[in-house]
């Protein structure tokens, strides 16, 4: 099987973070959105949506989605858990992986897709209003997720889970967004310093 | 337990039909969006994100977002199965359900929420440009799954899944958002007569 991947951006680094909890290793050939690699007729005869990351298996079944790849990948090995075990942990993760995703990570990509001089040949057309409406959003989900994580370690309970994933690769995003985690949301702070402490995280 | 729904909205019906298709009843309460009923006091305790639907389980806890509902319930009675068996099918219909969600649902809802004078309080502010912005993306989704249909007799592959119950609530909803299927996307067209027909599409 085959990993198509890119390194700056943030959905193919979900999928990266979770192969490195799974300890799972895969061949991955690099592709440079800002070099819009991912628009040439090869890469969309893989993937017509031309969106990052695909996974090639070695029937030549693709899958796309980052999502998608980590579901593959937890139902070929499902230690350690990263999308729930039973009824009630699976809906928690789907939840507020789903919630972080929606609401945060949505907001955060339309702030910078956007706005940001770079992507101006990359979303078109750019509606900068859009991106003005969502950047209050962002702070708003950091706040609701600051007095959540009063209560709880991580994003979805007691265990780290895909949820954390697509809240690390959100909150790393902001940078690229230009907008910083508020001063006062310190269980968020100490949440982001945990994960970017796991090995992980430098996948 | 109780399911927080409201009639008129495609998420929630998203679940409706999941249960349906389950063949599971579930005791609702009906939630008026129209009337704003999601940002009362009362609904915002239950899901602070004042989206439906929400399912309050009977020891208290709050599941929100209408796919992770649909994973509960997979997850308690996995017949007949519509998140894909083995890891092959489970990735697909996750991919193919994301693609119709992000692709198509949401670039339907965006066209509506941004332009309909009825979302006026409820989508603040209403950036008429960005629904102008996602209404082509909506076009060119049902001509890309019309080429797939053409293949297939349904979106994640030969199987019913939760990514038919997506692309019909949302084929739907594109109604609201005065949008019709083009003409020429025949397969889009008996796809659609088809999973309209089943009696789920009543719930």
């Amino acid at each position: 099987m085959k990993l198509y991947d890119s390194k700056m951006a943030p959905n193919p680094r979900r999928t990266r973070i979770f192969l490195a909890e799974k300890g799972i290793s895969v061949p991955t050939e690099q592709v440079d959105m800002m070099a819009k690699e991912h628009f040439t007729p090869e890469y969309t005869a893989i993937n017509p949506l031309q969106r990052m990351p695909a996974l090639v298996l070695d029937d030549g079944l693709v899958i796309t989605e980052s999502i998608a790849i980590c579901r593959y990948f937890e139902a070929l090995q499902p230690e350690p858990p990263l999308f729930g075990v039973g009824a009630e942990e699976i809906a928690l993760v789907e939840m507020w992986q789903r919630r972080a995703e929606n609401n945060f990570f949505a907001p955060v990509a339309a702030v910078f897709r956007h706005l940001h001089p770079a992507m101006k040949e990359l979303e078109v057309p750019q509606v900068p209003a859009w991106a003005e409406a969502n950047r209050p959003r962002v702070i708003w989900f950091l706040e609701f997720i600051d007095r959540e994580l009063a209560n709880r370690e991580f994003i979805a309970g007691d265990r780290f889970s895909m949820a954390d994933i697509t809240m690390l690769a959100a909150t790393d995003f902001m940078k690229l967004a230009r907008i910083q985690i508020p001063a006062g949301a310190t269980n968020v702070k100490r949440w982001h310093a945990a994960v970017s402490a796991r090995p992980s995280a430098k996948a």
